[in-house]
């Protein structure tokens, strides 16, 4: 079980983790933590720090969403975790968040998993897109190995030949790891399916199948977000989310109406 | 809603099929029947006729199995699905069994889906291991387009680059293909996993993100089955995963303990 | 080696197959023969029952195709080779053509393969698309077990993330081929990169590194082709391979300009 | 074209860069570099940092590996490639070699990019197991954007579900970088297949499909390398992979024998 400033995650109940791909602004992200906060989320999160695949799109306001990051989390109580891509912003990002996270593109930078082996932190190790489960083990034993055994893993879905949704939710591999280590797991489903209108189903596969936690990506306003709106909720969208992991599973049909004397023949 | 010989799939309920991957003698399938009924399952498989990737494997018992397939149901009342992987086997299946199955490596066996689209028995077409989910669908549109409206989808896993698990389970894809179609759609955990310790949770998941059903192998002594033995449940490995089916999410964390001024800020 | 009507694969030389994607109209098909006879083809392909993803795209000329493509090859003397989609077809292909092609999808259509080891015809086994190369070979085994030695193997790409190519060619696989198989091994750059512009290269490429031959989609007009469109070769496109085919390696960067007394060092 | 200290490499001829996965002795890279540059190669390679999947595994000798190149590359006169993997180390490998390589672990290490950008130093840019050439191209756009124009491209294979070789060459991918950009790019036939009885026949193909260049691992005794031994060729191997790339395409198959009076029928 880690603890993440009073969030346990790998306990009897499963976190949620939620908030904006991108920190935009304090009244964004504001708005976000208290909306995700009363739908049962007890984290937040949050991109300072933007890997990505293009150098022409929005790459995160840094240091300042990392200021917005701690206002927020004094206003709402809820720990911050946010990614870290550079051995260079690991010391100013460990006084302004929580929990830092090793993205996807990020699983085997290998000097970057060493230099975070060394912090007083909790990390959350995303899965490479590509990463088998032995690989993705591994990279969290740099961190165990080096000092910090503060570590969660986070399954986001690998790549395949599938277009329909972003990449595919290996949630099988939430099962194994939770065979395989004694490291909590949760799940990252905006990520790994790409897609709104799955993520409330992939959320309660997820937990069903043992994930200690999720990941969520809200925005007010998916349509206007700077980065991931296709796979971000609205808040509505959140509640909707939270609402279906307190339901119970579908009830299974009875078996054959008529009764056979079975036990003559068997 | 797709009847079959009683059964419903596609309603309320969740059905669950269950039963040796190969028929293997009467005493084997009567006990297997016997044993999946009484833990909660509404239909029975087995296989008589089967795709093996070695032509020097074991390939079934062909009408032998059949026969006691048949007898089996008479005997327990349970429904009874089959594969079939020629259109010269069509008829003699359609004699014996209650619901024809289309194997992953068939699905795009487009003679075979011609010639099954002019039965009238229901068939369960399983998703080809690299098909992408609109290619499933448009196998499904040959048999819905050539006259036989009693279809049911079964996501049995993909490939991929993981080698920790036979196949990698899209179950995604359960909830996608039930935006995208009116049919119903079960889940495999047994090949989509190909081992035993893991079916229970993938069940769990594939029942909380919508499937309709779930076809699961079970053997008397899986170490001793003739074909797919590792992805066996004995007896008591079934009841285990339909157990697991009537259990409850796990509860979700509380949010932060302290109480923020929130209302103000927000 | 397989003697197909007098030509040879596996042997020393290089054998060309060239022709459309579907046999449209015997002036379509006659024209084509011509043109690709001319640029150095030594086989013609035509597709008469088409493996269709949708069951409303084209689905081929049937019986009408298989007598154009045995006028055409009298008329020109090029062999035939053309798809068999299911055991029902498998005679009437063999009274017209001189080659069976077992397409991608059927690689694993055990009933299909178990029929064509029963034929006096060489069988063209084309790899799955999700498809190891070991059960390729085992597939091939089929044939061969069951009576039918004159088997040539194709490799025609694999599903893979990459979305700019309709599949990823794995070129590697005809050289590892070679090394675990008696079999000759030809090459679809067609099917493999599902684009015109990439089919020059990558035939050099597979004759570089073994290919006993190659398969090439060539139409008379592309954008007017039923099927296959964007990876057929118009005529000019089709002798451009060819010519490509002729031309000798690169040759290789001296090494450093400067002389170093190595000698003395080493 | 990138020149790198006097070797051309996207000009006339193909450069082909060898040496040790790992640098490992003064002995060990001189005796190599001295056997590759005789059989015909341009360039030396050599891990000072090594990015090993598990932190258990020798990890490189650093800045004394670094040493060892520049004498090496002082006695030979073969210009230096070697991997850089964290922004700490950036300085010292510029006062060392002459092109920086970034490993496909970590083409999207954003922060690595950038920095490298800055440099006086041509990078050598792999592509990642799961990249897309899209997105490979874009993280190429870090370096052009940033300011630093010499960029050689490389592929080093995908991940795929085959396991008979390491990763999936995707050669193709070469040929199609070649129409989308104007860098030059090489083919790494050793990580691309992980055995050494493919890599001359791959390296052929490389070469035929249009690669400007190869980097090949060469070890004094491959079973004896503390990294990438099964890949890694001696000195023989390596000779005879050279022999191969002046080897000309085997000859086509002439047409068919008989003459066909084809005008008439045309």
């Amino acid at each position: 079980m880690i603890d993440v400033a009073g969030v346990r995650i790998g306990g009897d109940a499963v976190v949620v983790i939620a908030g904006p791909c991108s920190v935009e602004s304090h009244q964004q992200l504001l708005t976000t933590a208290v909306a995700v906060k009363k739908a049962g989320a007890s984290m937040l999160r949050g991109g300072a720090y933007k890997p990505r695949t293009s150098p022409y799109d929005f790459q995160g306001l840094g240091i300042e969403a990392l200021k917005i990051l701690r206002e927020v989390r004094e206003q709402t109580g809820l720990p911050v975790v946010t990614e870290v891509m550079s051995t260079e912003d690991v010391d100013v990002i460990c006084e302004h968040a929580d929990m830092l996270q090793v993205g996807a593109r990020n699983m085997q930078n290998f000097a970057l998993l060493r230099r975070l082996a060394m912090i007083d932190k909790p990390v959350l190790l995303k899965r490479g897109p590509s990463a088998t489960v032995k690989e993705w083990l591994l990279a969290a034993e740099y961190l165990l190995s080096g000092g910090n055994s503060r570590v969660v893993l986070c399954e986001r879905g690998i790549k395949t030949f599938e277009t329909e949704t972003r990449n595919t939710m290996d949630l099988a591999a939430v099962a194994l790891v939770r065979e395989l280590s004694h490291l909590p797991v949760i799940a990252d489903p905006s990520h790994g399916t790409g897609k709104q209108s799955l993520i409330a189903a992939v959320s309660r596969a997820a937990v069903a199948i043992g994930a200690d936690g999720l990941i969520v990506e809200v925005h007010p306003c998916p349509e206007r977000a700077l980065s991931d709106g296709p796979q971000s909720l609205d808040f509505a969208g959140f509640e909707k989310v939270m609402r279906g992991l307190r339901e119970p599973l579908r009830q299974l049909a009875p078996s054959t109406p008529e009764d056979f004397a079975l036990g003559a023949q068997a």
